[in-house]
């Protein structure tokens, strides 16, 4: 894909996009405030700019007089960048020129990391859990007649330097029949053990060369949604992806319902029933989108948090939901797929991964594993944000978790106007500090309807910086527009004008949703400080952070920093691993090291219940504020804050 | 039971028996000759003794007139001993006075041994497969909320410093509710892993103490019959047994029809179906008799021959029966027993005897396992008597086998008046080398109605050692009694004249019958020869006997010596450990020191295929004479039989 320059007047600010980009979005990105209050569909007609070098594909409206496009004006939000461009943002929306100076935020979200095959081979840590060998094997006669499972398991030693081999019944079962069947010329898969010295398991023989063809699905039970890929086991490849809705949704939204429905006479046979069902579908449209045969599948590994875990196990989470809140265990065997009723080969083992609590589950450590920081040096904060949102802070030698819990804010939840991130939600956000306008951008250009989590986070950032709230999440009452206002009571901006939405009324954001959104960033953070704290540490001493779950993709990170969700660190230390769990079920798949380090992991893990740690509450109460109460905890959001409080004298 | 003792006249030869037993028994076993037709039916009236000193229960009779009767005659088979006594054989059935200056060949058949716990623990091979544990653990609380698996698993280490533990997936879904029913004061079952160093795991888990009631089934699959004893792991001791006829009978007699039925569509899951149906019906007559409760069995384990074992798991034995004759596998794995239809706990796992080749099965490396052979020093002949004879020659540094088809003629098969050791059969005899009269003893003593394989053996040696039969087994035509004839152009002795048998007709041993036996004990015989050939040893290598079968037990080792069944040996160097496979499996329930070693045993094993072996005809051409060809071989014959000649001249 073509990439194209742009430089923005008079910001004097350069930035590179990708072919087909809009303006708008390009601005945002350099950090050049343009007004928009329509979230992008070319309706306020605010967004207009002077394309002085260059063309843009569209970007006329009747909202510009034919005088003004022949000067060169477009609306930044209707113009799609096809080539290099000088743009030139009109006096009208410009900030005060003094505003220029200031060192602005870019936008910035994390590095999307995912580990690669020939990276783990590098160091040694490509183990595969399952592999094929190919045998040719002299046919028995009167003055060699070894039992049929003899002859595999010798030969396989005498070929292939395989010893200390074991075969399953199922296995045996088969073997005479498939070896006459292939003119004993076979296949045999082997179950690598977790750890050297012990023995391999003989878990299925097939008749001909099949050794090119030996795959692996990898899955994460979410409460919500459940997804799997289908991987090569050859090439680590992911060779197809898929996902769908748990079916258990029926049976109650969130785990807590989930359990309670499991506590009624047959309903644990039917969650576990119904959430098979939803594996065993998405199993299927990953084969048939890979174009592989079922009986080509050697393993599956599985993630999910405790609940999801417990439920798929059909063991009882009765008291998961029950102070004091216990998960019947850690670790958990890997068992026959299909004695799960998963509907794979009968050879198939599922790998369960394993849990720490209740509420810090398969999902998590599967993220732990996936991202590898259980192996580095560097103190890691690993966050997965949502309304329960876990924490795990440590490196190679320690690792200390929580679940902290954050409330809806940021899936939309309890913000009036808060949505998912869906089309119209308003995913990013510019004020102009001046006259205080907003720039609105939507997901799918389109007349906005609500704000997302991401949107919220930006905004209440941008709102703190240009000091249009205070550290409390308080407005400014001494400022002039429109947009700030009381309504029965309660203070608010004016994100867009009714006739600007697509919900026929004025959408805003209120200082009770900056409330909500300070108490989920509060709890989140302060959970951090409390394990820091816990292990004689400080958020000083965090050195990366890893983002994972849909929350972490689009948060953008200075924005995060400067309410205080995150630590402040450098932006290229922030990683995004995105679905952690399938990720870590992926790499269980490909290598026995995961599976051989996750049982260290597991009991190297302290577990906090953060309401049983009194220092919880202090550090809570502390993070309560924009960015904290402690501000030199954020040094360079300090000085940015210092900076303009002198421009503004 | 009270013991006494018999000094029988003229030939000055003294007794011990115990109490209660007949006078003809006594006279047989102390190698004293009686004439006696009719088995001890008192119908013949031979069997006159004069009670010189003592006084005897019975023993009078119409055959005996007044007078003789108070001189003290008494009928030998109608007497019962109940103190010492002095007995005089009369004159009329003496044999010649210079005979009783022969080294007679007392009746003595092997001893039985069968291994104890005690014995085992001493040595240092106790390692019990299968323990449980008592545990008080806290209650969890908000301060201390481990799953409750990690805090079973933990306090066992805490408190049984157990180390590695693995929980399977059935018992973590126990567990929850175990604990709290239990109000956290339960008992854990371990199940040991075969190599130290390896994981236990916990298969079971009870509330409260129930560490004094931890049991074991042990069965051993026979074609025809299914036994099973149940035995306390606590004390080693058997605590029930019990058989019954395996219900495959009614599918086929013998191996080779239950393959042919095993191979017709739904065949295999039929016999493996109702074998599992025998061996629920004499697991449960063992709890009941035994008074336990069924979920108190923590193991079993199971031991047949190579088909038997097969059909049990469920694996098509279909080339078993087909040349080159390959079975499935050697060792399986331990599998749930529930999972083979077994009804004990879902927790009990079922250990399965390996098998050497198709007619080397599990029941005889059970024999091996149990009767310790291969933990000693000295050369071992281990023999399973019956159609089909299996010998093991070796001891702590090697293991030779084979399978030797010897024909039906040990269990009565292919003998004229041939049948099984049941009521009416003759099984014990002697001769008197001057008149050439009879000594029957019959089983029940009834009137005899046919004779069984151990009274074959020893029709067959005493004809041979008194001459009547010749080293080819063919009658001295020039003796001169009526009960020596030819009949239909074959040659025959009458053992019991047509008025004196239940069959209304003359009861003969023909020179067909003995030459069946010579050819069957020529089979074992060569057979071990064969063995000990390839492995660079001879037959006076052999330092010691293990019988096993129900034929084992009630042959006469000196007889069996002198037919060239068994090689010369001290008869105390000859044990009989009865059901091996029955002994092996009770030795694996008991100890994982057993299951340590089959692997080894199994590995260390040479089968031989004796019909693909040159020097196997060359030996059973030269093994079809009495004793042997080569005479040499049985030194102590040679001598009485040369004793016996000077005697004669």
């Amino acid at each position: 894909m073509s990439e194209h320059s742009i430089l923005f007047l008079p910001h004097n600010k350069k930035i590179t996009v990708p072919d087909g980009e809009t303006l708008i979005r390009a601005a945002m990105e350099a950090g050049v405030h343009v007004n928009a209050s329509c979230g992008g569909e070319g309706l306020c007609g605010k967004c207009r700019v002077i394309i002085e070098d260059g063309a843009v594909e569209g970007g006329v409206s009747e909202k510009l007089s034919k005088a003004d496009q022949e000067k060169g004006y477009r609306l930044a939000c209707r113009s799609i960048v096809r080539g290099n461009l000088t743009v030139r943002i009109p006096v009208e929306s410009e900030v005060d020129a003094s505003v220029l100076n200031l060192k602005s935020t870019p936008r910035c979200t994390a590095r999307i990391v995912e580990p690669n095959l020939d990276e783990l081979k590098e160091q040694g840590l490509f183990i595969p859990p399952v592999e094929k060998k190919y045998l040719e094997l002299p046919e028995p006669n009167v003055h060699d007649n070894l039992p049929d499972v003899t002859r595999l398991v010798s030969f396989l030693k005498l070929n292939h330097d395989e010893h200390r081999l074991v075969v399953r019944l199922p296995v045996i079962r088969e073997i005479p029949d498939v070896l006459r069947q292939g003119n004993f010329k076979v296949t045999a898969t082997l179950a690598r053990p977790v750890h050297s010295g012990r023995k391999s398991h003989i878990i299925h023989v097939e008749p001909g060369d099949t050794t090119d063809r030996n795959y692996a699905i990898a899955v994460d039970i979410g409460t919500t949604t459940v997804y799997a890929q289908l991987i090569d086991l050859k090439t680590g490849k992911v060779l197809a992806q898929h996902g769908d809705f748990n079916a258990q949704i029926s049976y109650g939204e969130d785990v807590i319902s989930r359990i309670v429905y499991a506590e009624k006479p047959g309903g644990l046979e039917k969650l576990q029933e119904v959430v098979v069902g939803t594996i065993n579908k998405v199993i299927g449209k990953n084969i048939r989108k890979a174009g592989i045969g079922r009986n080509e599948v050697s393993s599956i590994a599985l993630a999910g948090n405790t609940t999801m875990t417990q439920l798929l196990l059909k063991i009882n989470p009765r008291y998961i939901r029950r102070a004091p809140y216990i998960p019947a265990s850690t670790l958990y065997p890997p068992i026959g797929a299909k004695s799960l009723g998963i509907d794979l080969g009968d050879h198939v083992t599922a790998l369960i991964y394993p849990a720490i609590s209740s509420y810090v589950g398969g999902d998590i450590v599967a993220g732990i594993m996936g991202s590898g920081m259980y192996r580095t040096n560097e103190i890691t904060l690993f966050m997965d944000i949502g309304t329960n949102a876990e924490i795990v802070i440590g490196n190679k030698d320690w690792l200390a978790c929580a679940a902290c819990s954050a409330g809806p804010a940021f899936e939309g939840g309890g913000i009036q106007f808060g949505m998912r991130a869906a089309k119209g939600a308003i995913e990013d956000f510019s004020i102009d500090p001046a006259t205080l306008e907003p720039m609105n951008i939507t997901i799918g250009n389109v007349r906005p309807k609500g704000l997302c989590g991401s949107g919220l986070i930006i905004m209440v950032a941008t709102l703190f910086e240009t000091g249009v709230i205070d550290s409390q999440g308080k407005f400014n009452r001494e400022l002039k527009t429109p947009r700030i206002r009381q309504t029965e009571g309660i203070w608010e901006y004016v994100l867009a004008w009714k006739e600007e939405t697509q919900i026929d009324r004025d959408l805003v954001l209120t200082e009770i949703d900056i409330e909500n959104l300070i108490r989920a960033k509060g709890a989140i953070y302060s959970g951090a400080q409390t394990l820091l704290e816990e292990v004689g540490m400080g958020i000083q001493d965090i050195e990366r952070i890893i983002l994972a779950g849909g929350f972490g993709s689009y948060v953008d990170l200075e924005k995060a920093m400067v309410i205080g969700l995150l630590p402040e660190v450098a932006p290229d230390k922030v990683t995004f691993i995105g679905n952690s769990s399938l990720l870590g079920a992926k790499m269980s798949a490909l290598t026995n090291r995961i599976r051989q380090d996750v049982v260290e992991v597991t009991r190297k893990m302290t577990n906090f219940e953060l309401s049983e740690t009194p220092s919880y509450m202090d550090h809570y109460i502390a993070a309560l504020f924009l960015p904290h109460t402690n501000i030199t905890q954020f040094p360079k959001l300090k000085e940015r804050l210092e900076a303009r409080k002198k421009l503004r004298k």
